[in-house]
């Protein structure tokens, strides 16, 4: 960040008064531009006992299997831009059953919150960022392929609790020392 | 949002290439500014049978109750945001359960967390933007002066889960219709 938004002078980095961390604030109109972590939504979308999974024809991780999730948008609840994401990113009609897994991974400063979805038909085919959908059974799932530590997370805990068909919401941190 | 945060030019609101929203693009050197939810984290601060509330000292809502809480921080996991946050309004040493309630507030894009916690100690009191704070029984908690409908329906969730001793994570959508 180099300019106000708001009045276009050059922005510095200051601790203003009250606060305790560095923001950039406006040389000229002291506007303070708060920078603050997004949120990451998507589905486990489920059909009989598969599981639905996306080939990521972009960066980051293209050519990995990811479950449908993108950046939640104003305006947005967060199963509203979970069932959305699962929509643009596999043609995908989804109906959210709960909330499952949380993760928090402040190296990046995103957080990700994947509901358990109802798959309702197979009219289901690749979106704009995707190369293939395919429904893939426990033993099939591409484990050495998956895009992200979140997208294992989820599943194997869904292939856990499934055992008992008992689902508590799983809060999770994924800590990354970026230095190494 | 009016001038380019990367190289200080006005903004136009356009739908950029492959996108489907109006963003906020620079005429100049068309970086595209994207606009996100926030997250508040929090806490639900419980000593022996009473929880801990702060009656606020700043808009919005000042000289209501309300349960610790605030603006998650780039570089917090949603944990340390909701311990920072009980720090800085209630001065209240705390310790994380688990997570409990979730709201998404899409009038005003924003999605809220509260994590159960243990309160320490007794050793608390008003932060910068408290004017004071309090332990409450069931009976005593003033539910015409709370702050904001997420915390009516976290001490809510919490005194009838409690019965039983069973927390299910609560994951709620706050609709408001802002033109009426």
């Amino acid at each position: 960040m180099n300019y106000c938004s708001r009045c276009g002078h050059p922005v510095s980095q200051k601790i203003p008064q009250g606060d305790t961390r560095l923001r950039y604030v406006c040389d000229e109109c002291e506007h303070i531009h708060y920078q603050n972590p997004r949120i990451i939504a998507g589905c486990l979308p489920i059909y009989e006992d598969k599981v639905l999974l996306c080939l990521r024809s972009i960066d980051p991780r293209s050519g990995y299997w990811t479950l449908p999730a993108g950046f939640l948008e104003n305006g947005e609840t967060t199963a509203m831009g979970a069932l959305r994401e699962t929509r643009e990113e596999a043609n995908a009609n989804a109906e959210i059953v709960d909330i499952y897994t949380l993760f928090s991974l402040p190296h990046i400063s995103q957080v990700y919150m994947f509901f358990r979805a109802k798959l309702l038909d197979l009219d289901f085919s690749a979106g704009e960022e995707t190369d293939d959908v395919r429904l893939f059974g426990e033993d099939e799932v591409p484990w050495d392929q998956l895009a992200f530590p979140v997208i294992t997370q989820t599943l194997k805990h869904y292939f856990t609790d499934r055992v008992d068909d008992n689902f508590p919401v799983r809060s999770m941190d994924i800590i990354i020392d970026r230095r190494r």
